[in-house]
Protein backbone atom coordinates (compact mmCIF):
# COMPACT_ATOMS: atom_id res chain seq x y z
CA UNK A 1 0.00 0.00 0.00
CA UNK A 2 1.78 3.12 -1.16
CA UNK A 3 -0.46 6.16 -1.36
CA UNK A 4 -4.15 6.81 -0.85
CA UNK A 5 -5.93 9.54 -2.75
CA UNK A 6 -9.11 11.33 -1.75
CA UNK A 7 -11.13 13.99 -3.54
CA UNK A 8 -12.86 16.74 -1.52
CA UNK A 9 -16.66 16.41 -1.46
CA UNK A 10 -17.26 19.98 -0.32
CA UNK A 11 -15.85 22.97 1.52
CA UNK A 12 -16.29 24.30 5.05
CA UNK A 13 -17.00 28.02 5.40
CA UNK A 14 -16.35 29.71 8.75
CA UNK A 15 -15.56 33.22 10.02
CA UNK A 16 -12.01 32.10 10.98
CA UNK A 17 -9.59 33.23 8.32
CA UNK A 18 -6.38 32.09 10.03
CA UNK A 19 -5.36 29.21 12.26
CA UNK A 20 -4.57 31.54 15.15
CA UNK A 21 -8.10 32.98 15.29
CA UNK A 22 -9.77 29.56 15.02
CA UNK A 23 -11.22 28.25 18.30
CA UNK A 24 -9.45 25.43 20.13
CA UNK A 25 -12.12 22.68 20.02
CA UNK A 26 -15.71 23.63 19.31
CA UNK A 27 -17.05 22.53 22.67
CA UNK A 28 -15.50 25.64 24.20
CA UNK A 29 -17.07 27.84 21.51
CA UNK A 30 -20.80 27.02 21.30
CA UNK A 31 -21.45 30.30 19.48
CA UNK A 32 -18.98 29.72 16.69
CA UNK A 33 -20.98 29.12 13.52
CA UNK A 34 -20.17 27.88 10.06
CA UNK A 35 -21.56 26.29 6.93
CA UNK A 36 -20.74 23.05 5.18
CA UNK A 37 -21.19 23.33 1.42
CA UNK A 38 -21.46 19.86 -0.05
CA UNK A 39 -20.75 19.74 -3.77
CA UNK A 40 -24.09 19.27 -5.58
CA UNK A 41 -23.27 15.85 -7.03
CA UNK A 42 -23.28 14.39 -3.48
CA UNK A 43 -26.55 16.02 -2.41
CA UNK A 44 -28.57 12.78 -2.35
CA UNK A 45 -26.22 11.39 0.32
CA UNK A 46 -27.61 13.93 2.84
CA UNK A 47 -30.94 12.09 3.13
CA UNK A 48 -31.87 11.59 6.82
CA UNK A 49 -28.96 13.72 8.09
CA UNK A 50 -31.20 16.47 9.47
CA UNK A 51 -32.51 13.99 12.07
CA UNK A 52 -29.13 14.06 13.86
CA UNK A 53 -28.19 16.78 16.37
CA UNK A 54 -24.46 16.19 15.87
CA UNK A 55 -22.38 15.13 12.90
CA UNK A 56 -18.72 14.24 12.54
CA UNK A 57 -16.79 16.17 9.91
CA UNK A 58 -13.61 14.69 8.50
CA UNK A 59 -11.46 17.13 6.60
CA UNK A 60 -8.05 17.98 5.20
CA UNK A 61 -5.88 20.25 7.35
CA UNK A 62 -4.94 22.23 4.26
CA UNK A 63 -2.84 24.79 6.13
CA UNK A 64 -0.68 22.15 7.83
CA UNK A 65 3.03 22.81 7.35
CA UNK A 66 4.60 19.39 7.62
CA UNK A 67 5.03 17.68 10.96
CA UNK A 68 7.27 16.83 13.87
CA UNK A 69 6.64 13.76 16.00
CA UNK A 70 6.84 15.78 19.21
CA UNK A 71 4.79 18.96 19.56
CA UNK A 72 3.21 21.19 22.18
CA UNK A 73 -0.58 20.95 22.15
CA UNK A 74 -2.63 24.15 22.25
CA UNK A 75 -3.84 23.42 25.78
CA UNK A 76 -0.57 22.59 27.49
CA UNK A 77 3.02 23.78 27.65
CA UNK A 78 5.09 20.63 27.28
CA UNK A 79 5.79 18.52 24.23
CA UNK A 80 3.74 15.39 23.65
CA UNK A 81 3.79 12.71 20.99
CA UNK A 82 1.88 13.92 17.93
CA UNK A 83 -0.54 10.97 18.23
CA UNK A 84 -1.37 12.05 21.80
CA UNK A 85 -2.54 15.50 20.70
CA UNK A 86 -4.91 16.95 18.10
CA UNK A 87 -2.57 19.46 16.46
CA UNK A 88 -2.88 19.88 12.69
CA UNK A 89 0.85 19.42 11.97
CA UNK A 90 0.70 15.61 11.84
CA UNK A 91 2.04 12.96 9.44
CA UNK A 92 -1.32 12.69 7.65
CA UNK A 93 -3.09 16.03 8.10
CA UNK A 94 -6.62 14.78 8.70
CA UNK A 95 -8.93 16.62 11.10
CA UNK A 96 -12.10 15.42 12.79
CA UNK A 97 -14.65 17.60 14.56
CA UNK A 98 -17.96 16.80 16.18
CA UNK A 99 -20.19 19.78 15.35
CA UNK A 100 -23.79 20.64 16.06
CA UNK A 101 -26.07 20.46 13.03
CA UNK A 102 -28.61 23.29 13.13
CA UNK A 103 -30.23 23.29 9.71
CA UNK A 104 -30.01 21.64 6.31
CA UNK A 105 -31.00 23.58 3.19
CA UNK A 106 -30.40 21.66 -0.01
CA UNK A 107 -26.64 21.02 -0.11
CA UNK A 108 -25.78 23.44 2.73
CA UNK A 109 -25.52 22.52 6.40
CA UNK A 110 -25.57 25.21 9.07
CA UNK A 111 -23.34 24.13 11.95
CA UNK A 112 -22.13 25.45 15.29
CA UNK A 113 -19.49 24.53 17.90
CA UNK A 114 -17.05 24.97 15.04
CA UNK A 115 -13.24 24.83 15.38
CA UNK A 116 -12.38 24.77 11.68
CA UNK A 117 -10.57 27.38 9.59
CA UNK A 118 -12.37 28.91 6.60
CA UNK A 119 -11.95 27.16 3.26
CA UNK A 120 -11.18 23.72 4.68
CA UNK A 121 -11.72 20.89 2.15
CA UNK A 122 -14.31 18.38 3.37
CA UNK A 123 -13.59 14.66 3.01
CA UNK A 124 -16.51 12.96 4.75
CA UNK A 125 -19.58 13.44 6.94
CA UNK A 126 -20.73 10.79 9.41
CA UNK A 127 -23.64 10.83 11.85
CA UNK A 128 -22.67 11.13 15.51
CA UNK A 129 -24.07 8.11 17.35
CA UNK A 130 -23.66 8.20 21.11
CA UNK A 131 -23.54 4.42 21.41
CA UNK A 132 -20.58 4.28 19.01
CA UNK A 133 -18.75 7.50 19.75
CA UNK A 134 -19.22 8.45 23.40
CA UNK A 135 -16.82 7.04 25.99
CA UNK A 136 -16.05 7.83 29.58
CA UNK A 137 -12.38 6.88 29.90
CA UNK A 138 -10.80 6.01 33.23
CA UNK A 139 -7.54 7.55 32.02
CA UNK A 140 -7.71 10.89 30.28
CA UNK A 141 -3.97 11.31 29.62
CA UNK A 142 -2.19 14.68 29.84
CA UNK A 143 -5.49 16.45 29.25
CA UNK A 144 -6.63 15.62 32.80
CA UNK A 145 -3.91 17.92 34.17
CA UNK A 146 -3.92 20.54 31.40
CA UNK A 147 -4.66 24.17 32.23
CA UNK A 148 -8.36 24.89 32.09
CA UNK A 149 -9.70 26.54 28.97
CA UNK A 150 -10.27 29.81 30.81
CA UNK A 151 -6.59 29.87 31.73
CA UNK A 152 -5.72 29.26 28.09
CA UNK A 153 -7.90 32.12 26.92
CA UNK A 154 -6.30 34.37 29.50
CA UNK A 155 -2.78 33.48 28.40
CA UNK A 156 -3.61 34.11 24.78
CA UNK A 157 -5.47 37.32 25.53
CA UNK A 158 -8.68 35.87 24.09
CA UNK A 159 -11.91 37.09 25.60
CA UNK A 160 -14.55 34.41 26.12
CA UNK B 1 -8.21 21.72 -4.59
CA UNK B 2 -8.15 18.60 -6.72
CA UNK B 3 -6.81 15.55 -4.92
CA UNK B 4 -5.37 14.86 -1.48
CA UNK B 5 -2.81 12.15 -0.96
CA UNK B 6 -2.04 10.33 2.28
CA UNK B 7 0.54 7.67 3.09
CA UNK B 8 -0.31 4.90 5.59
CA UNK B 9 1.58 5.21 8.89
CA UNK B 10 0.93 1.62 9.94
CA UNK B 11 -1.36 -1.36 9.66
CA UNK B 12 -4.17 -2.73 11.81
CA UNK B 13 -4.10 -6.45 12.57
CA UNK B 14 -7.31 -8.16 13.71
CA UNK B 15 -8.79 -11.68 13.66
CA UNK B 16 -11.41 -10.54 11.10
CA UNK B 17 -10.34 -11.64 7.65
CA UNK B 18 -13.46 -10.50 5.77
CA UNK B 19 -15.92 -7.64 6.06
CA UNK B 20 -18.80 -10.00 6.82
CA UNK B 21 -17.12 -11.45 9.91
CA UNK B 22 -16.05 -8.03 11.25
CA UNK B 23 -18.14 -6.75 14.18
CA UNK B 24 -20.63 -3.93 13.62
CA UNK B 25 -19.21 -1.19 15.88
CA UNK B 26 -16.75 -2.14 18.59
CA UNK B 27 -18.97 -1.08 21.47
CA UNK B 28 -21.06 -4.20 20.89
CA UNK B 29 -17.93 -6.39 20.85
CA UNK B 30 -15.85 -5.59 23.95
CA UNK B 31 -13.94 -8.86 23.57
CA UNK B 32 -12.80 -8.25 20.01
CA UNK B 33 -9.07 -7.62 20.13
CA UNK B 34 -6.50 -6.34 17.68
CA UNK B 35 -3.09 -4.75 17.28
CA UNK B 36 -2.04 -1.49 15.72
CA UNK B 37 1.43 -1.75 14.18
CA UNK B 38 2.82 1.74 13.69
CA UNK B 39 5.67 1.87 11.19
CA UNK B 40 8.92 2.35 13.14
CA UNK B 41 9.73 5.78 11.72
CA UNK B 42 6.68 7.22 13.56
CA UNK B 43 7.43 5.57 16.91
CA UNK B 44 8.39 8.79 18.71
CA UNK B 45 4.89 10.17 18.04
CA UNK B 46 3.43 7.62 20.51
CA UNK B 47 4.88 9.44 23.54
CA UNK B 48 2.18 9.89 26.22
CA UNK B 49 -0.41 7.78 24.35
CA UNK B 50 -0.43 5.00 26.96
CA UNK B 51 -2.02 7.46 29.42
CA UNK B 52 -5.27 7.39 27.43
CA UNK B 53 -7.90 4.65 27.88
CA UNK B 54 -9.36 5.26 24.42
CA UNK B 55 -7.88 6.35 21.13
CA UNK B 56 -9.43 7.27 17.79
CA UNK B 57 -8.14 5.37 14.78
CA UNK B 58 -8.55 6.87 11.33
CA UNK B 59 -7.99 4.45 8.51
CA UNK B 60 -8.52 3.62 4.86
CA UNK B 61 -11.47 1.35 4.05
CA UNK B 62 -9.27 -0.60 1.66
CA UNK B 63 -11.97 -3.17 0.79
CA UNK B 64 -14.52 -0.53 -0.19
CA UNK B 65 -15.99 -1.17 -3.64
CA UNK B 66 -17.06 2.25 -4.83
CA UNK B 67 -20.16 3.93 -3.47
CA UNK B 68 -23.80 4.77 -3.91
CA UNK B 69 -25.33 7.82 -2.25
CA UNK B 70 -28.20 5.77 -0.80
CA UNK B 71 -27.43 2.59 1.11
CA UNK B 72 -28.87 0.34 3.79
CA UNK B 73 -26.92 0.56 7.04
CA UNK B 74 -25.93 -2.64 8.84
CA UNK B 75 -28.35 -1.95 11.66
CA UNK B 76 -31.50 -1.11 9.74
CA UNK B 77 -33.47 -2.30 6.72
CA UNK B 78 -34.22 0.86 4.78
CA UNK B 79 -31.97 2.99 2.62
CA UNK B 80 -30.43 6.12 4.12
CA UNK B 81 -28.17 8.82 2.75
CA UNK B 82 -24.57 7.62 2.82
CA UNK B 83 -23.60 10.57 5.09
CA UNK B 84 -26.26 9.46 7.60
CA UNK B 85 -24.70 6.01 8.03
CA UNK B 86 -21.26 4.57 8.73
CA UNK B 87 -21.00 2.09 5.86
CA UNK B 88 -17.59 1.69 4.20
CA UNK B 89 -18.87 2.16 0.63
CA UNK B 90 -18.72 5.98 0.73
CA UNK B 91 -17.34 8.65 -1.62
CA UNK B 92 -14.09 8.93 0.34
CA UNK B 93 -13.56 5.57 2.07
CA UNK B 94 -12.27 6.81 5.44
CA UNK B 95 -13.15 4.96 8.63
CA UNK B 96 -13.00 6.11 12.22
CA UNK B 97 -13.23 3.91 15.30
CA UNK B 98 -12.93 4.69 18.97
CA UNK B 99 -11.08 1.70 20.45
CA UNK B 100 -9.86 0.81 23.91
CA UNK B 101 -6.09 1.01 24.33
CA UNK B 102 -4.87 -1.83 26.54
CA UNK B 103 -1.09 -1.80 26.20
CA UNK B 104 1.70 -0.13 24.30
CA UNK B 105 4.92 -2.05 23.54
CA UNK B 106 7.33 -0.11 21.40
CA UNK B 107 5.51 0.55 18.11
CA UNK B 108 2.65 -1.87 18.81
CA UNK B 109 -0.65 -1.00 20.46
CA UNK B 110 -2.92 -3.70 21.84
CA UNK B 111 -6.53 -2.64 21.39
CA UNK B 112 -10.02 -3.98 22.03
CA UNK B 113 -13.62 -3.07 21.10
CA UNK B 114 -12.38 -3.49 17.54
CA UNK B 115 -14.63 -3.32 14.45
CA UNK B 116 -11.88 -3.23 11.81
CA UNK B 117 -10.99 -5.81 9.19
CA UNK B 118 -7.49 -7.33 9.19
CA UNK B 119 -4.83 -5.55 7.15
CA UNK B 120 -6.46 -2.12 7.22
CA UNK B 121 -4.03 0.72 6.43
CA UNK B 122 -3.76 3.22 9.30
CA UNK B 123 -3.84 6.94 8.52
CA UNK B 124 -3.86 8.62 11.93
CA UNK B 125 -4.18 8.11 15.68
CA UNK B 126 -5.74 10.73 17.95
CA UNK B 127 -6.34 10.67 21.70
CA UNK B 128 -9.99 10.34 22.73
CA UNK B 129 -10.87 13.34 24.88
CA UNK B 130 -14.33 13.22 26.46
CA UNK B 131 -14.65 17.01 26.53
CA UNK B 132 -14.10 17.17 22.77
CA UNK B 133 -15.65 13.95 21.55
CA UNK B 134 -18.55 12.99 23.80
CA UNK B 135 -22.01 14.40 23.07
CA UNK B 136 -25.50 13.58 24.23
CA UNK B 137 -27.65 14.53 21.24
CA UNK B 138 -31.32 15.39 21.58
CA UNK B 139 -31.94 13.87 18.15
CA UNK B 140 -30.34 10.53 17.38
CA UNK B 141 -31.66 10.13 13.83
CA UNK B 142 -32.73 6.78 12.40
CA UNK B 143 -30.55 4.99 14.91
CA UNK B 144 -33.03 5.78 17.70
CA UNK B 145 -35.59 3.50 16.03
CA UNK B 146 -33.21 0.90 14.60
CA UNK B 147 -33.51 -2.75 15.65
CA UNK B 148 -31.52 -3.46 18.78
CA UNK B 149 -28.12 -5.06 18.35
CA UNK B 150 -29.39 -8.36 19.75
CA UNK B 151 -32.05 -8.42 17.07
CA UNK B 152 -29.38 -7.78 14.46
CA UNK B 153 -27.24 -10.64 15.74
CA UNK B 154 -30.26 -12.89 15.68
CA UNK B 155 -31.09 -12.01 12.08
CA UNK B 156 -27.54 -12.62 10.97
CA UNK B 157 -27.23 -15.81 13.00
CA UNK B 158 -24.36 -14.34 15.02
CA UNK B 159 -24.07 -15.54 18.59
CA UNK B 160 -23.24 -12.85 21.12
Amino acid sequence: MSQITYTPIGIIHTPFKTQSETPIQGVFSPDSFGEVELYPQYFEGLKDISDFSYIILIYYFHLSQGYTLLKKPFLDNTEKGIFSIRHYDRPNPIGISVVRLNEVKENKLSISEVDIVDGTPLLDIKPYVTDFDSKNPEQKGWYADAPKMDDYRYRKGIQP
